[in-house]
């Protein structure tokens, strides 16, 4: 099962010399690999800790070290997809000692961030933005007059997602000089899914390696001459390796195509990459790479080594999570529901295993689709799903969803479709930071006219809300956090009337509105003060008209709270609602502030931001509700 | 110029028997080119008001024909990407009547709308839409055991969209049967830009029907056989009409490609439809049409035939428009701005015309990009730019940036990086409709960190904070509405402190908030009500904490009037700052009502949602302010 060098507390001579890509120019060639075991060896003892993104690291780092090595970073610019597979590219870059604190509260950041490093080009998290960064780089420097390099490596995965795709197109088209470096790991998070993904497996067929070292090394050797000579003899003999013209969708839209080339070899990596990198035009450099490469148990199921909990490295041994989550829960519901309705059919952008959705593609493989890092096209879909009679569910992150705003106005809403949105992943995430928080989607759902928002408190909840909303007809969405929740037992489909709130706590003068994660820490902050009221504001759109005016006639204040942006969202709503009514109840609106919010425990960004029940006792202390010192 | 087909009052004796899809089949096949003929009349003829969409809609007339010849809508579903290619659609399923009333309030919609007719399979305006609507159609007709045909007509244009490209990865892989007519015109609005572009004139090239009707018609007969066995024969004798494997990114990815073939060939497209629309899994047909197709004058300049002004059918005569746009107030300021500014660089997702933005890629060809119909890689180029020290500049419609809002946020807004979103079209567009106006950007744009959102009252002013914002640091939207303003003389630069509002009249018992479009209505409510104060609130975020204090204190009310959702946008701004300061005072927040606002004039539009000059008089009586009758 192990490997020697996947061992705890190896030593690293090589890396040991490494605090910068300079010192990594002074090894000699020879010694890369030795180099890139030890960088393997580092990352897993860094990824045993659990939570950080093991696969996908040790898949790039022969590749990532023969960037460093080649180009000259920061003044290249090197740009990681995703962002997630760049360990490599931290510890060579001077963030050895750091990696650690690795997606901790004042640590690094799981993803490459621009103001951690200078040599992090790109701040991201989302999928598929590389391309359209590293072109709009290249025409920066071309339009300044400046004459560095611009790499970008995406993943197979992300190269699904059309802004990538749209991205390619328009490089096709410009031509600037520029590296796409396809990391062709076959699969994304999930399995990887769809026609480029058909098309990569068909141009690795040809695996010109295959045909010995010479005659590829042959083959790039002609790329150094002019171009015009070059593709005249590439038509007759290296037809594989590089054909100019129509084989392939690279070539056919413009950009050099080379490969597919063994992304393990890093000496061969960095020959290539000196001959390519000074070439003019886009060259898209096509490497085949293995997730969890160098060990044993990761290449096996790269699937659970993506981002594993914590284990031992010598074994791969590891303890399964206990906890039930917010996505399980779905999962079963959705799962139920398929059963005993037809129409029902539920659609991934590319995460089957984080939405729960793997027993439910099991269970029901022909109402399931995941149509790869596309969210735009999940949503879209399921409109051409309920237009002709399904009832889809999209099961998307909130942060992801983002991505699909237009598509939720313009090809649900307005025809007031029946699709659900089932947003995990709502509200502050935690560990992934800004990019991944799920803390606007309250206030840019709510500006859909035609969309109803639902905060499930529990699983129980989030079942009723499902049923429900079968019912409702038009989009909804129901959004839940990351984290667990309190496991139900299969049939239990609690009676729920639409856009109606709950009293959780009796009380008038003050009262709470709060719902989801929020309505946790309300209940939490109140245990012990019997006079607060607390309502469960299970909707957020619409609101409850009839309780909000019965509570908001009595109180003398009304604390809303959210995990949610402060502007436009729940508080918002709540305080256009009164000054349409007439209503001068104060409103203590808590919520994320107007910043993005860094990476930390989910707990510590709710402390800072003044959400959770403590931040709430200290409101209530300040409105002069006696609260005894501590929660 | 003319031809005597285009000439208005001919006579349409095949036409007049057709009243639905059903009348069209009883034609016989070699009655069908002179019924296109009496179409493009038609449509001619319906066009020549002016404002309509008479290039693309005579390009499709003969495929559309073809269609619903050999298609049964509505059972089968045809879906037409953007939707305002259609006109022939309308007028041969019983709309030929109505066409008159076509964009005007209460009319026909500009594009097709599922609540229009049984035979708009979905209700559309953005681009690349179709294929995934397309896909879930065909996906719920196999979930629910159905056997009808799905058909999608998408142009080269909308296929550079990203998410038209990552829905063909998913149909390549998921492979339903179903339809993709690839109707490639050379060109969206603009010219056509990219790899794709270049990838499809490359096909045509080898325009199969160049070897003569008989070859086309053998190699097509051979796919009625099983696919095997055809799959073998291809390879050799019909290796351009379909090449199974490797030749093109179609088929590459899993879709069976056919073409390209003349889309004006009415009849031949209806021997090919035939034979193509009952065979298993996804089918690419490539039809080549002209934009403007049969008028002379049309077809040489499609750009401005795309949407023209009024004109004479028999001359191709027009008036141009006189007045000054907003796009051209945009256009000039930009262009004088990139003379001294070498880090000006404008970026526009397709709509070079539209944004006013011809002389500025005339004058600066070298900072200028089109990137196609590819909002979401248009803003995240331009991250890349500014990240490599650029100032660029990205010429978006508000409805169309809804594409691009995580990419906003993302990409663009966690770095706080300095990029300019010009936003036109912005509010209530008018005959476009629904799928066009532009009035949720305040709101969705509100909720991102780092954002600042200003609304210019006229040309000046817009000049006043393009400079400005060059230098505030960070994303800054400048939205201004679709219309006319005054134009001002080059050089115009006003100073302008940002983030500040101005007193536009004097007042402290009533005072009216509005900005751009809005301010416009407030200054002429109030042109005879010397008591009532106006504020123009050019910037909605950060908002004018210093004046907005000063005003509540005073004011007895307060109105906000915005060309904006009332959800989230400028109104809830004011009442979240009111009730954050504990200030009291009432706000009448008038904005535009939580619905979708079908097309009609602009002005209409804002009469019926609250707005306009007469509305806010209104409000102002019933506040006790002595408001003579009329404006």
């Amino acid at each position: 099962m192990t490997e020697p060098r996947a061992l705890p507390g190896s030593a690293t001579p090589l890396l040991d010399r490494i605090h910068s890509p300079k010192d990594l120019k002074a090894l000699s060639r020879e010694q890369l690999p030795a180099l890139t075991g030890e960088l393997r060896d580092e990352i897993v003892r860094v990824c045993s800790v659990g939570g950080l993104h093991l696969a996908s690291s040790l898949g790039a780092t022969d590749l990532i070290t023969a960037l460093h090595y080649v180009l000259n970073s920061p003044r290249d610019r090197i740009l990681f997809d995703v962002g997630h597979q760049a360990y490599a590219h931290k510890i060579l870059t001077g963030r050895r000692a750091q990696m650690p604190t690795i997606k901790k509260e004042g640590g690094l950041s799981g993803f490459t961030k621009v103001s951690e490093s200078p040599h992090d080009a790109i701040t991201v998290g989302h999928a598929s933005t590389s391309l359209a960064n590293a072109l709009g780089m290249a025409m920066a420097r071309d339009a300044l007059g400046q004459d560095y390099h611009v790499a970008a490596v995406i993943g197979d995965g992300s190269l699904t997602g059309g802004m990538a795709l749209a991205a390619l197109n328009t490089i096709g088209d410009k031509g600037p000089r520029m590296l796409v470096i396809l990391n062709d790991n076959e699969m994304s998070i999930s399995e990887n899914v769809g026609g480029i993904n058909k098309f990569m497996r068909g141009l690795q067929v040809q695996k010109w390696f295959q045909e010995g070292e010479g005659a590829g090394k042959k083959a790039v050797e002609t790329l150094s001459r002019p171009l015009a000579s070059f593709m005249s003899r590439a038509k007759n003999s290296t037809r594989h390796f590089f054909d100019p013209a129509s084989v392939n969708p690279f070539s056919a839209m413009g950009l050099r195509y080379v490969g597919p080339v063994d992304g393990h070899n890093v000496e061969e990596l960095v020959w290539l990459l000196e001959r390519l990198v000074d070439l003019d035009g886009p060259t898209v450099l096509h490497v085949v790479t293995k997730k969890g490469k160098g060990l044993s148990y990761a290449e096996e199921d790269p699937i659970y080594w993506h981002g594993p909990a914590k284990f031992d490295p010598a074994t791969g041994e590891y303890v399964p999570s206990k906890s039930y989550s917010w996505s399980a829960a779905f999962g079963d519901a959705v799962t139920e529901l398929a059963r005993t309705d037809p129409r029902v059919f539920v659609i991934t952008p590319a995460m089957r295993e984080g939405s729960g959705l793997v027993e439910y593609s099991r269970i029901h493989p022909n109402r399931y689709l995941d149509v790869g890092i596309a969210e735009e096209v999940a949503v879209t879909t399921a409109a051409g799903m309920a237009l002709q009679g399904l009832k889809p569910i999209v099961a998307i992150y909130s942060s992801f969803l983002q991505r699909a705003y237009d598509q939720v106005l313009h090809d649900v809403a307005i025809e007031n479709l029946d699709v659900i949105f089932a947003i995990d992943r709502a509200g502050i995430v935690g560990a992934d930071g800004a990019t991944h928080n799920g803390v606007f989607d309250l206030s840019f759902l709510r500006t859909i006219p035609n969309v109803d928002i639902a905060l499930p408190k529990d699983a129980a909840e989030l079942r009723g809300m499902l049923k429900a909303a079968q019912g409702v007809g038009g989009p909804v969405a129901i959004r839940y956090p990351r984290g667990s929740t309190e496991q139900v037992p299969d049939g239990t489909w609690p009676d729920l009337t639409w856009g109606t709130w709950t009293r959780e706590r009796p009380g008038d003068d003050v009262v709470i509105l709060a719902g989801g994660k929020a309505l946790e820490y309300a209940l939490k902050a109140t245990s012990d003060l019997p006079g607060v009221g607390v309502v469960n504001a299970r909707f957020v759109k619409p609101l409850d008209a009839v309780m909000l005016r019965e509570v908001a006639g009595r109180a003398r204040t009304l604390i809303t709270v959210e995990d949610n942006t402060v502007l436009g969202g729940f508080g918002s709503a709540v305080l256009e609602f009164l000054n349409a009514e007439g209503l001068t109840v104060p409103v203590q609106v808590l919520g994320i502030p107007d910043e993005f919010q860094e990476h930390a425990t989910v707990e510590s960004v709710h402390a800072r931001a003044g959400i959770d029940a403590q931040a709430i006792r200290t409101v209530l202390a300040e409105l002069g509700v006696a609260v005894p010192t501590g929660v």
